[in-house]
């Protein structure tokens, strides 16, 4: 076990960042070609030329927008503006495709979209909302040179248990096995670069706040004000109350030292790295693991590699998007349980060789106006497990 | 406007079996390859082989068991038993598998499974046997000679708007464009063969009450008294509670005519077809469509073909499986709103070219002890819309 400084404020809403409970149940089940990939990777079709399933690989991956699509219900309800509901296409596709691209798979993806919706709370209006989003999605890609296609999908009207709206995407690819990124060469002695998750990219419309789709249920419960417990189809009803919306903010209220509301910071679209991955594996860097910082935050990197100590001090050092400090200081929660809540202003490690491959990696960052930083190296670990190590914050598998 | 009885039961319960609203969002998304199929169809992706490219294609398709889920949940709290969590996993397989069977894919299937729950309702061991439940699945059809293999999955704990369980899957397969079953091809002058969803065919351990995944919402509320309102996490709070869990039966009261008790009644494993087609798909027969009896049930068929009018008359002269006819009886609900909630009995149909291939189908299904019949025929229809017939109850598109 690790330093455990306080109770984990998350698990206290009812969410556990570590999945220790999905990990015990789906231990039996297989883990694919490569067990130590970011994404379980699969062989292809049997029935496809024996050529091709030699050469080439394919991932089928699951992910969605989680709680974030509370938030632009209480926006809409609250008349604030329908039109987050455009954006929890982009979160829900990128949720699986910046998981997908840390085996590699940087293009050319199919997107099957999954809607349950109470359709006594989302109507038709806003299920074309939703709907429009991935078509607003796939064209701004395309603009970048990245291929995402429509796979079709499913809309269930399912009010007997969804009381506003889950939001979920499988997505599909295939990927030369040459080109596989495999987490588990991840050695020591290795850099690791992390690339920002806030500020402006060169291909975002406004400041993202950094949040992603990760944390959100603490995010929103921290943030926002009692006044939304009217909401009661937002609220889990096997949670205290008292626990939930006690925050001091509307939605409408300015983020103070950014150019977002709160509702715009809880709701930036995450932001996707994939043009920037596509130039890195593009380029001559020997890159031996990608990390997606989504669930566990900046410790999901525990998970991957064997032996693996991730020194991560630098990460200490970084500015913490705003975001991220305002949920930290009227929540009192500690370093400890931020990072493997949150990303913390990091939504992508990269692990590379040397420090030339790191600062090639910056630089590409860098053209898409996306800071990246060297927050660490990696060690061999003391006691053959994973662990992390950020500041005084340690943890072990 | 097709004729029109009374007002739909299921939409007063907030569920569209026409999905208007959903086809309505959707249409400016791509329709795929062969916009006439039962699924999407899309390309292999572009960085296989062009020969690969020209020669198949690839189905992503994603379905749920929908409210299916929240009768396991009750049976589990009322702790009547826990063993109904391992068959949700067969019917959310199954919805999507045989959906996918419709377009001649009958093997060699990817597994990716979503399950949205609330861990304060559903905790880790039920969520254990959700999950062993997949499993079990792919060894159950190992045996009858069909590959399933697990691709991965996600768990939600998303509390904050699931208020029991979502379970859903996505599936994934190739297949030879050369055998791609193209509802676009059902022409008039052919014969309508039903599948029955009932009975025990050789491949399940017991009787199965035919209700499939579809129409559960109303089954739930029709058939189980209101002392189950007491479990408000399973109820839609945008609907009158009156409305819902208006039955007179426990979840342990014999459904008689059966061998079946109601809580197994309606958490009967949807059956799957695939042994059935993949033998009728192997064999000399001229199948021009398959249709899944699924969403919209025994009028499912209206979406496919063109100008082609579906007289199904003689599946009013077959016997409704016992669960159907209690619904309608204590619900008073016509004829005309049960076949399109309802598969009432045929889950599955195929249109054939001639009454010799009809009959080759038949001994097909007959081999897994499923029975089968001519249920009707197609004409062309007059009016150059799609139209379905059953009896005295007419459908238009």
């Amino acid at each position: 076990m690790g330093k455990k400084l306080t109770n984990d404020p998350y698990a206290e809403l009812g969410v556990s960042s570590k999945k220790t409970g999905v990990h015990k149940a789906t231990k039996n089940l297989s883990k694919g070609l490569y067990p130590g990939a970011f994404c379980q990777i699969v062989p292809m079709s049997r029935n496809l030329p024996d050529e091709v399933r030699e050469c080439y690989a394919q991932v089928i991956h699951s992910d969605g927008v989680g709680t974030k699509s509370n938030v632009a219900y209480l926006a809409m309800k609250e008349g604030i503006s329908e039109d987050f509901l455009y954006n929890l296409a982009q979160d829900a596709i990128v949720m699986n495709t910046d998981d997908m691209a840390c085996v590699g798979i940087v293009d050319d993806i199919y997107i099957s979209n999954h809607i349950a919706r109470n359709s006594g709370r989302v109507n038709d209006e806003a299920l074309a909302k939703i709907i429009q989003g991935y078509s607003n999605f796939f064209q701004k890609m395309q603009q970048l040179g990245i291929n995402l296609y429509n796979a079709g999908g499913e809309t269930a009207d399912v009010g007997s248990y969804t009381t506003t709206m889950g939001i979920d995407v499988t997505a599909s690819a295939t990927i030369l096995k040459d080109k596989i990124i495999d987490c588990s060469n991840i050695g020591p002695n290795e850099y690791i670069v992390g690339l920002a998750s806030d500020g402006k990219s060169s291909y975002e419309d406004k400041e993202n706040s950094g949040i992603r789709s990760n944390g959100l249920t603490l995010a929103i419960n921290t943030l926002l004000r009692p006044h939304y417990r009217r909401y009661e189809e937002t609220m889990d009803g096997t949670i205290d109350k008292e626990k939930l919306f006690c925050g001091k903010y509307w939605l409408e209220d300015k983020l103070v030292g950014t150019s977002l509301t709160i509702a715009e910071a809880i709701l930036s679209p995450t932001r996707t790295y994939l043009p920037v991955l596509r130039d890195i594996l593009q380029d001559d860097i020997q890159v031996s693991g990608i990390i997606h910082c989504s669930g566990g935050g900046l410790t999901k990197s525990i998970n991957f590699g064997n032996c693996i100590a991730y020194v991560k001090d630098e990460a200490c050092n970084l500015k913490v998007p705003t975001i991220f400090k305002e949920i930290q200081e009227i929540r009192n929660i500690d370093d400890y349980h931020m990072y493997q809540t949150f990303n913390m202003g990091i939504g992508m490690e990269l692990v590379v060789k040397s420090l030339q491959d790191a600062e090639k990696v910056i630089r590409h960052a860098n053209t898409y106006d996306i800071p990246a930083f060297i927050i660490g190296h990696t060690e061999k670990s003391k006691d053959d497990k994973n662990m992390v190590k950020i500041g005084s914050s340690i943890y072990t598998k």
